[in-house]
């Protein structure tokens, strides 16, 4: 009976919209309480605003999961939902006070609540697995690269190559072109005249795999839309032939039957 | 009677090209007032120049307006070139002296009125909705990142994070990739050394976002190209297809013709 | 008589590999005149090549104008190695001394005769034209803000903005995103907080023009391979269905003089 | 005997995992001697494992040859892995010091024996060749282009212009946009005003030039699938087609029956 009632909430046409209109509030307030002119005005205003805003959050995942605790638990979108409220209720103190920043995160709902992004989400999802093999590649190249370069350079250079972690980064920023010659190999060249040997096949390298990433990407949203609409044009083309083929066998039966009562004369 | 006076005038083969030699020539003006020798030796005869076009133009929109007031206002290119004109009648001074310097966007009426151009930029606009839920997609990305940079780095960069404006340019600065690591993260890194785990996924992640903007105009331009070739060989396919039925069909006609003759025997 | 012995010269199967022959060492021969050591050892005998090949370079013109003059002038690639051989006679003295250094095009002549490098050649020019109206707008685009930027910031930045052409330098570099914003929009934005409303437009717009350059590009030449594909599929596929045709019309032609036997009777 | 005894271990299914997991942990190994911390309390224990894989490496390496010596050195993996195993076991003293840092390659042992990477870098391989005229290209761009900059501005700037080389890596650095403006270009124009004639061209050059690479493999990896499509498809449309053709011919032979019949009677 209860549950019953609490479906109807659920479902009702509008709890959707007052979710999104509860999220961009939310967006607004935590957006606003950067603006220190704001805080000042009205400052207990907006943290009036957010605790209750998020207590709505939690009513509204109980009430979710009290009407289909299964689905929740395997629709990935709500699991998301959950986790990011989860973390809002952690207590922001000590090492977690960074966790108040995050609560930002909350706007992310929207991608999770509004159709058309889900879409626009699931979409950029679906082009991740077909990346697999040449990401792996790429983190194989980063190791090589951060290895080697951490022992050519770690003690010349310690900000740069001091850690693997220190030259997985800095290969990166190379990697994005970012000040790689006059800020990093540049300066490195004065001391090992030789390191453009390392640097520049890592950039080529990289630059190709990325370019064949890239095109991975692009070959296959051209495959699923093309065979999509190949298929509906062999199927239209089909329907016709098979037309012909059946007017052809109806064809040859009448004359076989024209030959048979000719033979039976 | 006056109407079709100012019809036949604004119809005559001869206004656009009129129109267009009016607008390089302002266009040549305003470029030459830029240089100072030409604005020592000839400034006032620029100036002249440059109010007697504006003049004309002013006549050329009232004599459009006169002859399809109607029309005029449902031509997006014709509501850009009156509001161009009519933003360079505004009274130049104070805060709006700025807008002295824009009124070299009257040469954007060649865009409008050069056919060639006008199909160029209609290409590019009919490339935009298609970008929509990516582009609002990126836009949550900024929204997101920039309370986060500002809650967690306005006090130690206000000239980087200082407010939320300052935290979405400083963002679009990384977005391209503009000294990213050398100018911005590396000194933030100092202070915060772990705030490569926000911008490493915040440049990974725009850029993925901007790859699939990109990958989408491609495929789409490239949809709309091939379904119009299909379409044109199914058509071709089909002729000769029905062509086939039609023969058949007259030919089981006939065999029938000639079973009905053999019955009546 | 000479005509024709000066054909066979031109026309053996030995001249164009020796012209190619030529055109490497003569690149090796201008390479080793920017290393010191080689110009101290052997700079004579390295400035004799460099005269001996130039005057075999003019022979070879000279043999190809006398035995078909209106030929050579009709074949751009022939102008072309006309005129970089011309300009390396002209005299490298005061203002022209910078030709010295404009010698090495003579390698280019590699591109005008080695026949694949024609054809890669021959390929990029042909996706020019289809450039066209977008390198147009963009230039449209670059006059606009180079005359804006040049009217307002002028007189702040006369380095980076001073002229329309310095201007015009300045937005090719922020078109390129190098150092746009620490190097050029940070420090103008100290002067004029607003500027970053020209410039942050300025790059999404290049930006889209360029991406459209680049579409532009990609799917012209998928569209003139896929044609052509497609059109070798329509020819076997209509072999085919003509085949049919002609079967059944055959068969319609028996079936007819069938009756008309019968009708004979 | 004894060759059947390593031909069943080499081709035993545990074998290549074996090998996985021991490149794995080399790979770990060799990570965790960068790591100064673990060099201290391990150190000893690292290089004992270091060489003892190296030594297995070495008797998988003997095993393969002794089972199949020809096939080995025909395929270019085995090849790889032979290389690296070598390089290895040179002396890394003196001038070979820095082979030390480049042990770490064996983990590119990975790439050779997991079937999935294999795949990815062989599909990498396969667009090279269709790359070598415009990459051809692009070298005698960069030649042309690093001549006349180092006869122009080696006296005024040797550190980025002094030789061939230094010019080859500056150009190399102007092409990936870094810092080519502020960096090196603008001082460059404070000597030499026009340069920008040089250097600008060689930006539009080499990005046209990398687009068209680009584009040829994007073509290139478009042709192969949809030809492999389109041969499916006219595969599956033939064969209805000729089943029709089929019919009509039976058809036309039993009418062609009844005709003869007929004639007999």
């Amino acid at each position: 009976m209860l549950r019953k009632r609490l479906e109807q909430i659920v479902n009702h046409r509008l709890f959707e919209p007052t979710i999104i209109v509860l999220v961009v509030v939310n967006a607004i307030v935590l957006a606003l309480e950067t603006v220190p002119q704001a805080m000042k005005f009205a400052g207990p205003f907006l943290k009036v605003m957010d605790v209750t805003i998020l207590g709505l959050f939690v009513v509204e995942i109980l009430l979710r999961l009290s009407v289909d605790c299964r689905g929740f638990w395997r629709d990935p979108w709500r699991i998301f939902d959950f986790t990011i409220v989860a973390v809002a209720l952690l207590p922001a103190v000590g090492p977690l006070a960074v966790l108040r920043a995050f609560r930002i995160l909350r706007v992310l709902r929207l991608v999770s609540t509004v159709p058309s992004m889900r879409r626009v989400v699931n979409g950029l999802m679906q082009a991740l697995p077909g990346m697999g093999a040449i990401v792996l590649l790429l983190g194989l190249i980063f190791f090589v690269f951060a290895v080697i370069s951490t022992k050519l350079y770690a003690v010349a250079f310690p900000d740069w190559f001091g850690t693997l972690g220190a030259s997985a980064y800095t290969l990166f920023q190379i990697m994005t072109l970012e000040s790689w010659s006059m800020g990093i190999v540049r300066p490195v060249m004065e001391i090992y005249p030789w390191s453009w040997v390392l640097f520049v096949p890592f950039i080529v390298m990289t630059a190709f795999a990325v370019l064949n990433l890239f095109i991975g990407v692009i070959v296959d949203a051209m495959q699923s839309q093309q065979s999509a609409e190949a298929h509906d044009e062999r199927e239209a083309m089909s329907a016709e032939t098979s037309m012909i083929l059946q007017e052809v066998r109806a064809l040859r039966a009448e004359v076989a039957a024209l030959q048979r009562v000719r033979a039976a004369e």
